[in-house]
């Protein structure tokens, strides 16, 4: 069996309700998504401040260390312990971050919905990521997932004002949903489920409720994952990015529609529902 | 006359066109928005980037300095020069930014949708914020600004994927609108517009199509202007924060609908509106 960290089970209250106002000022309660913040100690030493919706702690905190390459592997990681009482997750490795001064100083502020702030040097990387050139999405597939992600159960239904990340199998199973109030929380949640696991990226299918950006690109080819998908658009770095490093990106999923962005080839066009869509 | 910076006037082109394959696998060009970094060098120091579409990168500089309370006045800054062939934005101050590196080491890794980062200790100043109790928003006014928005020539509605942000006064009528890929970007940028102009906060009213998080109400704060109004939804923090400084927030404006959320004794509710509304 893989190693796995100790880790706490510290999924908070994920709504607050509140009393508003309407337009005719009736009074009535409504859901709002919880907002919490989360300081990042590593080995006692305060690293960072998540704000987050709280409902899967452990595995952003994992995550975050993941894509900001700050711990290269699960088995540096002893144990995460998420306290709510103080708002505050410790973190202990086996052999400490090497220069952890210098690789946090650079900061790039990105444009991310959510999280946005990366440590400097994301970039760096990128041209040495390499996606698997022959993975395959069927549209039928593509539709499987958009109609699942439609149905979930989820915060963003009972409470709006999140963003929602999963990652599907190539057969289109729902494998991780996770909602945050940044989306860089929630892709970094499901790296560090990932990790977790020990879960390659090379036949996955990830999608996000988000936009497109240059973050998320780069976030999902940390992964190995080939497939980006998201109901919102994208930017031009997202597109260039993506483009670079052969990643294939689908933007305006919704219903049986979408765009088809980058890494077209690896989208296989199903001729049957050509014809069904031409009279739809 | 107020005294005013010297000042570069480096617009950059703000959409790009891409082709894209649809369900149907027919080609199309759409625009998709510009997205760019822009590391800004104080003194010839560099300080941060900032990933933006790059249509108003001097107030975007200004008030990224102002709202993260590294310049305190705008007398402090000499000249920004924004120079788009290297992606940096040089700005020289008068004295200096003083301890620098203490007061931008403390990482915030917010949940906005948008530029995210905030250097620690904003929350430290909240409570000392006072916001006008007199203020009033006529819920007419409401529906003029929230008409003005729908109406307004913008980026999205050529490209999507950016987020707008507005300043109104109290009599509804637009002074600024300032669109980014991230958000927080856009409400800088208004920030520093109203730094130029040496305007005050307290009888204005802003308007964001992001969401209502904790930093937009503590930005918003700053300015001082009493009114948030957005199109999206609110999260936990951001009600806390505006409940604590007597802001009102006002989420979900669309059409004749919204709904006020905090600080609802500066809201007049209309009764002939209310009528015109029972039979709509």
């Amino acid at each position: 069996m893989a190693y796995r960290p100790e880790l706490s089970a510290a999924s908070a209250v994920l709504t607050r309700e509140v009393e508003v106002l309407d337009e005719r000022g009736r009074a009535s309660i409504i859901a709002i998504p919880a907002e919490r913040p989360l300081t990042v100690y590593v080995d006692k030493r305060e690293l960072v401040t998540l704000m987050t919706l709280g409902g899967a702690p452990e595995a952003l905190t994992l995550g975050y260390l993941r894509n900001q390459r700050l711990v290269r592997s699960l088995d540096d990681i002893v144990s995460v312990h998420v306290d709510w009482d103080v708002d505050a997750v410790a973190v202990k490795t086996r052999h400490g971050i090497a220069d952890v001064e210098e690789r946090t100083s650079k900061k790039v502020v990105t444009t991310g919905c959510g999280q946005g702030s990366v440590f400097g040097g994301l970039m760096d990387d990128v041209d040495k990521i390499r996606l698997p050139d022959a993975a395959r999405l069927h549209q039928s597939t593509l539709y499987g997932i958009v109609d699942t992600i439609r149905t979930h159960q989820s915060i963003y239904k009972q409470a709006g004002s999140v963003h929602g990340c999963a990652l599907f199998s190539a057969r289109g199973e729902l494998l991780y949903f996770v909602e945050d109030v940044g989306r860089h929380n929630a892709v970094d949640a499901i790296a560090g489920l990932m990790w977790l696991e020990g879960m390659d990226g090379a036949d996955k299918i990830f999608y996000t409720t988000g936009r497109l950006t240059s973050e998320m690109v780069i976030k999902g080819a940390q992964m190995g994952i080939p497939f980006l998908l998201s109901r919102s658009g994208t930017t031009q770095m997202g597109h260039m990015v993506a483009e670079r490093i052969g990643m294939t990106l689908l933007a305006r999923c919704t219903g049986k529609h979408f765009l088809l962005l980058t890494g077209k080839e690896r989208l296989v066009f199903a001729p049957e529902l050509a014809e069904v869509l031409r009279y739809a």
